[in-house]
Parts: C-alpha cells; sequence; structure tokens
C-alpha cells in the first residue's frame, strides 16, 4: 500500500492536533469558500475548502513528466485556436444541437467579419492528469482527464494547501537530520506569482493610447463562493503596479464602452474614484456556462468584448478548443501530428485515452454498442461535449442514461475510456463532514501560461510558452467526481516519491 | 469636521462595491474571528473581525509623538519589573483583596527564593493613547489609556488592516499624481515580522545545551476564536527556523517538564513526530485572566513555567507591572522620575491623566466625593485593577455601581480622568451588522519590543528597546468599551494629516 508515510499509528489526539493545526491554516491564508448565501452588509462568513491532512504520494517521475509536456500541451493549443478551419471541422457537426457553441462560433464569425483589432492572445491554461494502471502487471504511465483553456481555477487554493502542507512537514521533520527531512519530496508552488507575471506580459504587451491609464479587466461571475480563487491574482496585480478591476459578467455592458477605435473602456465607479480606464486584458473568470449566454445582453456581453482590441485571456477561438469534441477529435489519427513535430505529437498523444463520439458512421455503431451494455459501458465515462465537469456520467449509469435522453442528444456527450488509478494509494482527506482514511485518485494539474501572436492564414509567433504551476486534487476512491469547491475531493499536495 | 475625505458623496453603490471589497480581503488575509462554537471536526465557520471602511484621520505629529515616546515607555516599565521594592510597596496594600494579584505576587517570591534561573527578560509592549481636547481653546494632545506588559494582541489583525487600507488607497489614486496620492499618509505596518524578530533575539540570547533542538513555546488559551492574531506569528517562527509550538495553558503541567537543572522541556506530539525539545523562549498568550489561576493546577503552571530557564516573554513582576495600580503610581509626584531621566520623564509624564485611587487618605477622600456625585463622576471612568477591559464603569452610571459593591472592594477599582477627544473626527465604520458613519473615537496602541538583562539590585541592561508597531482601533464615539474582537469597535489604519 502506497500510504502518507506519517499516518500510520496516529492516536485520535494526535490527528485532532493535525486537523486544527489545518483549520487554523486555512483561516489565515484565505483558504476559504464564502458562505455567499448568508452575506450580510458587514460581515460573510467562510469556511475553509476541503484538503488533505497529509500529501498523498505520487511518482515523482510521472509529475516531472506531466510538467515536461505542459509545453507541447500548450503549442498544441495555441495551433488549434489558430487553425480556424480544423476547429470548424471539428465544430460544425455540433452546432445545430449545442445552441451555446453555436453562440461562441458566432461571435468568432462577427468579430472575423469586423477584422481583428488585436492579434496578440493570452492563455492560462490546465491540463489534467491521472495515473493510469489497468493491471497491475503494467507500469503506471500518465492519462490526460481534460484541458482547459479558460476560466481555469484552483490554483490560488492550490498555493495555500502546497504551503500548508511544506508548513506541516516542516514540523514532522523538526528533529529529522536534512537527509531525511521531507520538504524537498513536496513540489514549490508560486501559482498566483506565475498567473500574475502571465497577465503582466499581456498588459506590457498591449499598446496604450498616451497618457492613458491601463487595467486589467477580470470579467466574474456575481455572488460567487469562489473569489479566495480569484482576488489574490488581482492584489498581485496592483503589488505589480497595473490596477486591475474585478467586472461582473452582468455588468459589462453597462461599465464599458467599445469606441469607434475599439478600444474597451472601464468605468471605475468606487468610492472615491470615478474614471474610465483603458482595459489592455481581459481575463475571464465568467462566462463558460451556458446559461451565461442569454439571447440578447450575454452574447452582446462576450462580443463586445471579444471586439475590443483589448488583449483577451482567453480569446473566443481559444475557448472553443475547450470542448470535448476537440479532445476526442485529437484522438483521432494524424490530428495532434498535424500540429505539432513527431517528437512532441507522440509525447503528447501517448497520455491520451480512448474516446468515442456517436457523429461518426462506424464510432456511432461502437457508442451504440457501449451506450446499451452495461458490461462494455463499465469501462467508460461519458461526458458532455460542454467545459466544466460536474454533469459526468460513470460505467454501468450510462446505458439508463442514454435512454432517458432523445437520440439526437447523444452528440452532445463523448465516451472516454475510464482511467484506471493505481488501486494502492491511500490518504487522509478532510472531507466536509469527516476525516477519512483510506483508498483514494488524485489528479495533478499542471498550469500552462502562453502569450502569442497570430499570423498570415493559421501561423503563430509564441511569444512566452511555460509551464506555470501546478494544482493537485485528492478524492476518496469510490468518489467518481473530482470538484473540490462543490465538495467532491480536495485541495491536495503530491508527495513525490521515486 | 475632521472627516475622512473620500467619503463625501459616496452613493450607495459605491459603498456596497467598498464594503464587498473589504469583505473579500479580510477574507483572503485571514482578518478573521474563528467561530468556534459552530466548530466541526474538518471545518469551522469563520467571519471578518470589526474594520473601518475608510482610514481615520490622525494627526501625524502625535502618531510620530506616541512612536518616539516607545523607548522611554518601554524602559519605564522595564525598570519597574526591575525595582521589587517599589512595585512591592504599590501591589502590596492589593493582595488582601486581591487574590490573583496575590497569587501573581506569590509565584514572583517562590521563583525568588529558588534563584533566579535566568536572567535575560523579553517584553512585548502596547502603550495606548486616545486623543485630548478639553476644550476647542486647547490644542490637541496624546494621553495614555493604559499600558500593556503581556498577551498584548490585535497585532497581526492591525497589520492585515493597514494593508488593506494600502490596497484600497491605491486603488482610489489610481487617476491621481504622484504628489497626490494617500498612500503615505497610511503608515507602514510590519507589527507580524518585527515581533517574530522580538522572540527570534530572545530566542537566540537562550543558551540551550549542546545539540539540544530548542523551541518558542507559544502559551496559547484552548478554543480561542482569535488565533488568526497568534498564528501568524508561530509561522514568522517557523519561517526564520525557529520551532514554535502552541501549548494550551491547561496542558503546560502535562505536556512540560522542569529538569533537576530546571530546562523547561517541552513534549511534542503532533501526527508524525513525537519529541522532546527544550524551550528557549515562553511566549505567553495566555494567563492573563483570574480564572486561569486555580488553586493547584492553574497557579502550579505559571510557577513552573516561570522557575525554568526559559526566557519569559514576560516574567511573573514585568507582568504585575500592567495592573492599573501601577498606572495610577506613576501619576504620583516622583514616581517616573525614580525610573527615567529629567526629560523622558517630562515627556512621559506629559502624556498622564490623573488617576485617582481609595487608599490614601486624601484621594480615599476625593474618590468618595467623585463615586458618590454623579456630576463629579460624569468626567471619570472606575477601571478594575486587572489588565483587560471590558468591565469598565463609566461617567454618572460610577456612584450606582460603587454603591452596589462593598466598599472594601472598592480598592480594587481606580478612578482615572476620562481622555475629552476631539468631537469632530468622523468616519465609516464596518459594526458587526452595519455600516457605521457619523463621530468616531480612535485609539493608537505602539508596540514596544524589548530584551533586558537583569543585573545586581535593580539594575539592567537593556539589550534591545524599539517601537516595534502599531494597532489602531476606532469606534462611534457613542460607544464606551473598546473592544474589537468582542463586536465594540473596529482595527482601522490612521490617516496622518498635519
Amino acid at each position: 500500500m502506497n500510504t502518507p508515510e506519517d499516518v500510520s499509528g496516529v492516536s485520535e489526539e494526535q490527528s485532532m492536533q493535525l486537523v486544527t493545526a489545518i483549520k487554523d491554516y486555512q483561516l489565515t491564508h484565505g483558504n476559504l469558500i464564502k458562505w455567499v448565501q448568508s452575506e450580510g452588509v458587514t460581515r460573510v462568513p467562510s469556511v475553509g475548502v476541503g484538503v488533505s491532512a497529509l500529501p498523498t504520494p505520487f511518482p515523482r517521475s510521472l509529475f516531472d513528466e506531466a510538467w515536461q509536456l505542459q509545453a507541447s500541451m500548450n503549442e498544441l493549443y495555441v495551433r488549434i485556436a489558430s487553425d480556424e478551419d480544423w476547429l470548424y471541422g471539428v465544430l460544425k457537426p455540433l452546432f445545430d444541437h449545442d445552441d451555446f457553441l453555436a453562440a461562441l462560433w458566432d461571435v468568432h464569425v462577427t468579430v472575423k467579419t469586423a477584422g481583428v483589432a488585436q492579434d496578440i492572445v493570452c492563455g492560462i491554461f490546465r491540463s489534467d492528469y491521472m495515473l493510469h494502471q489497468p493491471s497491475t502487471r503494467e507500469s503506471v504511465s500518465l492519462k490526460q482527464v481534460e484541458v482547459n483553456t479558460l476560466c481555469v481555477a484552483g490554483a490560488c487554493h492550490a498555493e495555500r494547501v502546497a504551503g500548508m502542507h511544506r508548513h506541516l512537514q516542516r514540523k514532522r521533520d523538526v528533529r529529522k537530520p536534512a537527509e531525511e527531512q521531507g520538504a524537498e519530496r513536496l513540489p514549490v508552488n508560486d501559482n498566483i506569482e506565475q498567473l500574475v507575471i502571465t497577465l503582466c506580459k499581456a498588459h506590457d504587451a498591449y499598446t496604450a493610447s498616451p497618457f492613458v491609464q491601463r487595467c486589467v479587466l477580470m470579467i466574474v461571475q456575481a455572488h460567487n463562493f469562489n473569489v479566495a480563487d480569484e482576488r489574490p491574482i488581482e492584489y498581485g496585480l496592483w503589488d505589480s503596479g497595473i490596477p486591475c478591476y474585478r467586472c461582473e459578467w452582468q455588468e459589462v455592458l453597462q461599465r464599458t464602452t467599445l469606441t469607434a477605435s475599439r478600444k474597451l473602456l472601464y468605468r471605475v465607479n468606487e468610492a472615491g474614484v470615478q474614471a474610465e480606464l483603458e482595459v489592455s486584458v481581459v481575463y475571464y473568470r465568467a462566462g463558460y456556462t451556458a446559461d451565461e449566454y442569454t439571447e440578447h445582453e450575454g452574447r452582446e456581453t462576450r462580443l463586445r468584448l471579444e471586439l475590443s482590441c483589448a488583449i483577451k485571456c482567453p480569446d473566443v477561438l481559444t475557448h472553443l478548443t475547450t470542448f470535448k469534441a476537440v479532445q476526442q477529435a485529437l484522438t483521432e489519427e494524424g490530428a495532434v501530428e498535424r500540429f505539432l513535430s513527431a517528437d512532441d505529437a507522440h509525447r503528447v498523444r501517448a497520455t491520451f485515452m480512448p474516446i468515442v463520439k456517436v457523429d461518426k458512421v462506424a464510432e456511432g455503431q461502437l457508442f451504440r454498442e457501449i451506450a446499451t451494455d452495461p458490461r462494455q459501458a463499465s469501462h467508460f465515462v461519458l461526458k458532455p461535449n460542454l467545459e466544466g465537469g460536474g454533469n459526468n456520467v460513470y460505467g454501468t449509469k450510462i446505458p439508463d442514461f442514454l435512454a432517458s435522453i432523445p437520440d439526437e442528444q447523444w452528440s452532445k456527450y463523448i465516451l472516454m475510456r475510464l482511467i484506471v488509478p493505481p488501486g494502492d494509494t491511500s490518504g487522509v482527506l478532510m472531507m466536509m463532514e469527516e476525516l477519512y482514511e483510506g483508498p483514494v485518485i488524485s489528479e495533478l494539474g499542471v498550469l500552462g501560461s502562453v502569450v502569442w501572436k497570430k499570423e498570415e492564414g493559421s501561423e503563430v509567433e509564441v511569444v512566452r510558452n511555460v509551464a506555470a504551476g501546478w494544482t493537485f486534487k485528492t478524492k476518496p476512491s469510490h468518489v467518481d467526481e473530482m470538484n473540490v469547491v462543490k465538495g467532491y475531493g480536495c485541495f491536495d499536495c503530491p508527495k513525490l516519491a521515486a
């Protein structure tokens, strides 16, 4: 059993001391969820986000592999976002059944028709992986769960939890000689600084009118319980001398103006200051759910932002790469190879699980087979084409679910072969109501930071392309979903081992 | 009216935006109170501590005066704590009526009899001031409310709130030219680092056995809702490479051992580590209330810590200087002059308000007069001799209160002439349930950091003596008490003005 070494023989008293130390660390470091439903005028309660009580073992070589893959992963998605034809080919079949996707594509077409006002694009991506070992005879490998190319969340919480585990580790190491100390097994995390640097680079790349004050505009959802994962980036930008304002998605139309030269102006209306600033970077932390794209205001909101010459993080074409249909299309022969060198393509492809979709004849056949046979279905997860998660259907539940919806809706889903994590990893998790100790499954996310310039055709000049940090989440093995802020799973820190 | 300049003409929408920004800043910076009564195994809710929404004006010259006074104030209390005869003379008359005081003195006597094992003492003090202007014809001066010489709280919250106001200020200044920006009117606050440095200095001054791991032991109260004011100091010590452990007052006897050579050993019993460390510094954040000194365990707890050769922050004699009887005695002729140079004594004495006590014949007469005449009483506050606050009786309520207790209890109190703050300062405060805007009164605390060595007789060698930071609290003028964590008043930041 691959166990966090320090848990064995922990007494009740010791574990209470540990969880108290953790709760206090979370409280003093803003590793918290805001109880927006209990918000008063002057006070709002908050509570710790789910975290592991001990770091969970993870193979160092595979952590390093994921990290080293990120530059290729970044490049892959940048190139997809620049290859309109390929992307159109992948997404077009879905437009009839997916209003959201169609609306986003419309935004792209409208912007293109108007002429692209900004050729620089910024991306903060995250590629998620799990460990895969279908049988004990095989070695453990890294398999990709999904790629997120907008509204990437969890970076701030991940940094706090990494800091917390480093603190707890140095306490455990207090009497150990240097060579036995565990801190170096916990990878450093400076996500917040890295994301701030990314936005700074984009901000600096924006050519403003002379003497005009620029700002980064963070587009956020109203009443967000997860502000602790957004605010630190805002503070970091101010610390770097760059004004950053939060603008709620619903207020964009009212608070911004698109000038004739397509500059985006933001009207600050805060106590003590009324001013109009030129937006250098639109940083999306909203606009990723279908229900934000209401017929008029919602679509107009995205359109205004995209039409502007502000640098988007990311633009709508890059947003469109985050759909599962793209992930599926990349599994097809030659797809990755279209965008990357043979070597890079090979390394990236090695992390893919097979994905089946309904709308090709042969695969449609296979999809139908799997969809109606619980035995076959047990090896798959059914994922909605839309980015996000939280609406997956697992294994044997798939046939009943697909039977419950009209056949023409099937194309909104892909079937991905389930990753089979090693069954021998144990962890200690502070779940919502209880301390869980038992078998666990972890998910490693590697953050990517990219700034690129679109050129003729589908060419790009990549100005910046680095791995910018990591997130790590762990859940009890018997729980299907991994969504920490909603109570499934916990933020965690890998304990790297040979 | 002395108004935070930015509040005028603030719309409802703007003030909501401001309080939201503040609530989120508090949440992400641990400027919070823990709801210990709702604590679960894995989660504990917390809520923001009371803070001002805008920094409150304060005269720069008086802020500077208080800062510059601190070295003298530190020296005064160090010298009192070293002058056992003088202190005995002041406190002895109270022993019969005050078990707590008598118990503390007993601890001192027992330690003295055993022989002092450690001649180095550490102090973290705080001298509190209010502005005084009895009539508009007189200029505003600085008057001392009290001095705290142990368990000084509020330093961490003060730093967070100062940081918050700097952040909000730079947002207000976004379009202002450098010379009009307000940030330099908000004094810098690095309380936490300064307190950590203080404890590091003490730690370094402790001579440990060779090859033995030392630690700072923070003695804390159980179930403290105000951990956010303690934990950052612990983290700061670890960051400085010094192990720091929290030990609850009730667990000291069980978790520590006093060796034959009077070393204090602390048994760490946490997940993953069982070890015994030598305590270099005992840092008290508990042991300041009478009810902690239970007949056997409570007194034995303090005695064990004081008998040890750990450096105490502070030792029991220094603790004894924090009582109001000492503050009163210092107002008597020649008292301050006994300890400080004429110049320093003059400057310190200028901040004193008249204090009347019951146990001297002439003053006893005066005490009785005031105590029975509401008109005279209206100019006084009745304070229990014990450190702390929260049990003061104000003005016209004094006669009825004194009539309700036996005469022999009167000696537990002093009568201090009320400081009369200027009536023209207005502020905006986020009280428990509502946003208050109106006349306010502020209290400035200056932190002192001292390390000294006791020498022959009442001589001392002061190794370190600096002003180490500040706290600033503001309350609506109509509220008598100032106790932020209990919901009276708010942490604030002075906006320094000529």
